[in-house]
Formats: C-alpha cells, structure tokens, sequence
C-alpha cells in the first residue's frame, strides 16, 4: 500500500543539520514528488550535489522556490527576514513558506511583512537536533518521536497548516500548534536557557586560574562533558537565537537566579535537609521525559561503554 | 597467560552502583580470590545475595572486614567517618583501607583520624557513574578508560599505593594522584557544579508559572532533556558532596556568576559580536575531551534513533 506524495516540488533554503535531515527523510519516505534545494555557498551546493539525496541542487534562492508548492527556509533565524525578501517575487501563488528557526515570534515579525497575500505562511520549529552542523550531520531519523511546533499566524488556511503537519508527520514528528510567543516562553525554558547555562559553564571552566584545561577535560566524565556537548552548537544559530528571543530568556534567567541563589544559601549554611529535598523533587520530571518516550532509560544515555579486556 | 589476583580478600561496605561496579569488574578480571560484601539495610544484602556476584554477602561491618587485604567503603561521603569508626578496631594489621567518595578533602579529615597505625589508608574516587543507583545499577565496564584519583596522604607507604592503583588499572581505569584539597577543587568544576546548576535549572522549570511541568516534559529534547539526567542523581550522595565540599563548591559558582552577568549583559544589549565569540570558544573543549576519549564523537551521545517506518 503507498500514499501519494503530499506535495509536488518541495524547495529547502538552506542544507545543514536541519535542511539535510529534512530531505533525507522525506526522500526516504516519498512525501515530495521533487526535492529542490540550495545553499548560500558554493562549498555547500557542490557537497549537496555530491550527496545525491535530492533532485536538484539549484545555484540561487529564487530558482530554488520556483514553482515549488512548499518553501522551507532552513537558515540561521537572523538570515530569514532577508531571505523572505529576496524570495518573495519569485513564489508561487498557493505555495507554503515555512521555516524550522528555533524562535516564532522574530521570525513572523520578519519575515510576514515580506510575504505576498496569496502564500500560505506556517512557521514550524522541529525539537530535535544534535550538537553537529553542515550538509554531512544531517540523518533521516531526526525527527522520529520528537515534536515539530507550528506556529500559524491567525486566519491561515487550515488546509495549509494540515498539509505542512501532515508532511513533519511523514517524517516521525509529532505536530503541536501554538501561539508564537508561547513557543518562546516554552523554548526559553527547555532549550535556551540550557544552553546559556552550558556555554556559560563551559567558559568558566576554560579560564579558571587554579585546574587548568587539560584537568578539566582528563576529568570530565563526572558530569562536565555532558555540558561541552551542548555548549559545542554552532555559535551562529545561538547568537541569532539569544539576539532573537531576548526578553523570555532574560526572564527565566531571572527565576533561575533566584532559585540558584537558594541553593547558594542552603550549601553555605549547611542546610542538608534543604539540599535533599530539591535534589530529591528533580527526579520526577527525569522520570516523566522517559515515560513519554522523550529520552532513553538506558543509564548515561546509553552511552557506549567498551568490554573489560580479559587480564593476561 | 594469568596473573595472580592483586588482593587475597576484599571487602566491599556498601553496594549500589560504585560498590556493586566495582564487584562485578574485580570478579570479571579475578582481581581477588575472594569478594565479601555488606550493605546497611537486609533488602539490599538479599538482592546481592541473589546476584550471586560476590563470594558472601556479611549482616555487619565489623565481619565484612575481618581478614580483608583491602576494604572499599562505598556509601555516601557524610557515613564514611561514622563507618570507619565503627570497622577501625576490627581491621587486619597492613590492610589498605580506601573509599570512593566523590569529596576527599572531607573523608580524609573524617576518615583518617579513627584509622589504627597499622594499616594503610589510600582515598579514592573513580570519576565515573551514571544517574542509576542501587545493588542492580552496577555494571563491570563502568571504569574503564575512566580516571580514577588517588589522594593518599603524605608519607603513604609506596607499595600500597601501588597495589590499590593495580586493582582500578585492572578495572580498566586510568590512576591519577593528587592532594585531596586539589581534588576538590577540580572536582568542583567538572562535576559538582555541573550538577548543582543542572539540579537548579531543572526545579526551576518545573516552578514556573507561564509553562506547565507537561510542556516541559513534551518539549525536552531541545537540550533540557540532558540536565533532567544528572538532576536525575542520588539525592543522599549529593547531599553530601554539597555539605564536604563547600568552599570549592562556592568558589566555583562565584566565577560562574560572574561568567553568566556578562553573557546576559551581552544578551540584554543585543551583543551579537560578544555571543559568537563565546559560543565558538566553547567548542576547543568539546574537541579535547572527544580526542582523549572521555566521551563519544556520535553526535547526541550516540542516542538511539528508531528508524523510520515506511510509509504505508
Ligand atoms: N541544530 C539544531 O539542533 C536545530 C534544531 C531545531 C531547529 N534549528 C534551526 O534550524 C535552522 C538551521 O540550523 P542548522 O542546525 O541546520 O544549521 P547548519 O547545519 O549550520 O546549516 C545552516 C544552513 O544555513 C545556511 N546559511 C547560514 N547563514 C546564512 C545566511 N546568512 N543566509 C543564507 N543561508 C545561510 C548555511 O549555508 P552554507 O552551508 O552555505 O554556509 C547552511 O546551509 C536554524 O534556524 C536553527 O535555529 C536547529
Ligand atoms: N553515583 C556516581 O556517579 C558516583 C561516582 C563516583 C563516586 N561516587 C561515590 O560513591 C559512593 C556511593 O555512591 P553510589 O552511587 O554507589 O550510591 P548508591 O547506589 O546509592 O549506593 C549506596 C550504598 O551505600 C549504602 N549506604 C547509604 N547510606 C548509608 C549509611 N548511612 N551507612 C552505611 N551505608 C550506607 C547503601 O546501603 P543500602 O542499599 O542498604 O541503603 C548502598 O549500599 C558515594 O560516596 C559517592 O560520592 C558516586
């Protein structure tokens, strides 16, 4: 039994972690007739090109939206207001322009005002990704379990919105809609802030005067190396996220502070029964994100472990 | 070819992941002729009696360590001087007594005082774990490549040092020796602050007001999912990592505060200059901790990915 493709020509803005993931799994799953993409350097394209994943690798962004009945832009969130700009002439009437940046509400107010009336516009975020970047980082089983939030401005075609969920959900997705400001708020707390928090500690840990960098990077295992995994995300897409999602960042920031000014005051004074009871609390939520199928049970994330070799 | 096993009688105090690690790997290498265990509670005696990975499970300290060539407390940082008090007058003559406290600094000034002249005190900490804890959490490749970091006091006799160090290279670890107030201070950085802020991030998300804890558990993959693991540790064991290692602990978290005003200053001014040249700094470290095997390069820890089911 096989269903039709969802849509006709597809064009991806952008070949990276996202972009490549994007047309390796629809490819796989046959949800387009015609993949398209670009990318802005020639570096990118002839990779892509050598890649073989998609039908054509196209030398600009107006080519590459031509006639394409989705437009993907898969881009760092500060280049997309541009792009919106350059590519707007050439859309087909009907197609849908949609974007997976990690904020909503920049993102609408940069690139709406571009868009002629007669496209359909779905702001999409997927919540998935790895610490890798470029066209080789990208895999098809992505999206697989993760959600993809869309975030439709009021009055769009519910047609629209449905054929672009229906597409993320050819991919593995799961689709949520929300307000694009609430997606901030929600983002600023399960991934912003984290990363803030990592690239912070990380740098700490790289200028201290009295463990030097190689102790810190032998001895990492005790938790450490679990933040440089995240603090190693393309600089690029962060800046244009923190730039991009200032205020609901700056804001949880501010409850963070707090909270970690109370555990600051429980160490100092000794406070066992403080420190057990938060520590204790904090298990639950572990336990939640597991149960719905967001992180494996395995211990240390199933992280590879060698076999002891025999003693000789 | 074989080697003799490096002790005769080892004794275990204490068996939830260190403990009960450590028996599996020294039975798995032949590292002693004989294994004896204890731990506190008859529930956890009966679950390793039915493990069948120790030679005998003992009902108290005292007959744990008679006899015993080496004795490894494995319980948490805050029992060990009350539990060497209580073995002290049971101890062979030129036993070597050892721990694997995440603290040493702490267990030294709590441990030593109560030891008997004749035997040979050698503190240890394995920098390895996982968020799992109890008798079934153990497994025998949990230290290998692993640093393991000995802080025996001055004046040690050489050859017990020696002899501790070939029992955790047995085990697959790598031997590191340093004073425990250095201990302390690294630790404090690659590991215990770490886990404090993951454990703060992680309450705070689960306090606010604008996103409910359901929100936060759908939508962890962007990078929050990661923090909930290592929030997700013993609540005792930190506890008292927290309580034994205060000052390095406070230290650390000055300069984190520091690190972490700027960032935000550089967020609230719109700095995008400052963010990239962070962000990008980070990264170095990632790389050296990959290259010297402290952690995997597969992106995302090596997660499993389920594959995509085609579509029907
Ligand atoms: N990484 C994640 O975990 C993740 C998760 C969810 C959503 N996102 C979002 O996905 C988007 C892309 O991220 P990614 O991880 O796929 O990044 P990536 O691997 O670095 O790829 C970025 C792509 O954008 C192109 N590009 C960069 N700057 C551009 C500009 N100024 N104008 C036009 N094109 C430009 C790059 O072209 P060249 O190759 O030619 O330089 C490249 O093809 C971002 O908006 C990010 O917020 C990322
Ligand atoms: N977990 C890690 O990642 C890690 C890494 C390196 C070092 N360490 C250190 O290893 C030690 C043990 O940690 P773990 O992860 O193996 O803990 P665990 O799995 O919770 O096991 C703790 C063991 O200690 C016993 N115990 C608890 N409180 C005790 C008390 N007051 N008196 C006597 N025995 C007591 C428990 O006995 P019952 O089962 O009978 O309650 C259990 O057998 C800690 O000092 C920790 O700092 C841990």
């Amino acid at each position: 039994m096989s269903t039709a493709p969802i849509f006709r020509r597809v064009a991806l803005i952008g070949f990276g972690l996202i972009g490549g993931s994007i047309a390796r799994a629809a490819r796989a799953q046959a949800l387009a007739s015609e993949i398209v993409t670009t990318a802005r350097s020639e570096k990118t394209r002839a990779r892509v090109t050598e890649l073989n994943i998609v039908d054509r690798v196209l030398a600009t962004n107006a080519e590459a939206v031509q006639d394409a009945d989705l437009v993907i832009l898969c881009i760092p969130v500060g280049a997309c207001g541009p792009v919106t700009q350059e590519i707007a002439p050439h859309l087909k009437a009907g197609a849908i322009v949609s974007d997976v940046g990690s904020v909503k509400g920049a993102i609408v107010r940069e690139m709406a005002p571009h868009l002629p009336a007669n496209v359909h516009f779905v702001p999409a975020h997927p919540v998935a990704g790895t610490e890798h970047s470029g066209p080789d980082s990208g895999f098809a089983e992505l999206f697989i379990d993760r959600w993809c939030i869309l975030t439709p401005p009021d009055g769009t075609d519910p047609m629209a919105i449905e054929a672009l969920g229906a597409f993320w959900a050819g991919m593995g997705a799961k689709v949520e809609t929300m307000t694009p400001d609430h997606h901030d708020l929600v983002l600023a707390i399960t991934s912003h802030l984290p990363h803030l928090i990592a690239y912070t500690i990380v740098g700490t840990a790289d200028e201290l005067a009295q463990v030097t960098s190689s102790e810190v990077i032998k001895f990492s295992a005790g938790g450490f190396r679990d933040f440089t995994r995240i603090a190693a995300s393309d600089p690029t897409m962060w800046r244009d996220v923190f730039l991009n999602n200032k205020e609901a960042v700056l804001e949880m920031l501010g409850t963070f502070n707090e909270d970690l000014s109370k555990l600051t005051r429980a160490i100092r004074r000794g406070d066992g029964e403080a420190l057990f009871e938060h520590f204790a609390r904090t298990r639950a939520i572990r336990r939640g994100i597991v149960e719905i199928g967001q992180d494996s049970a395995a211990p240390d994330f199933g992280r590879p472990h060698p076999p002891l070799k025999k003693a000789e």
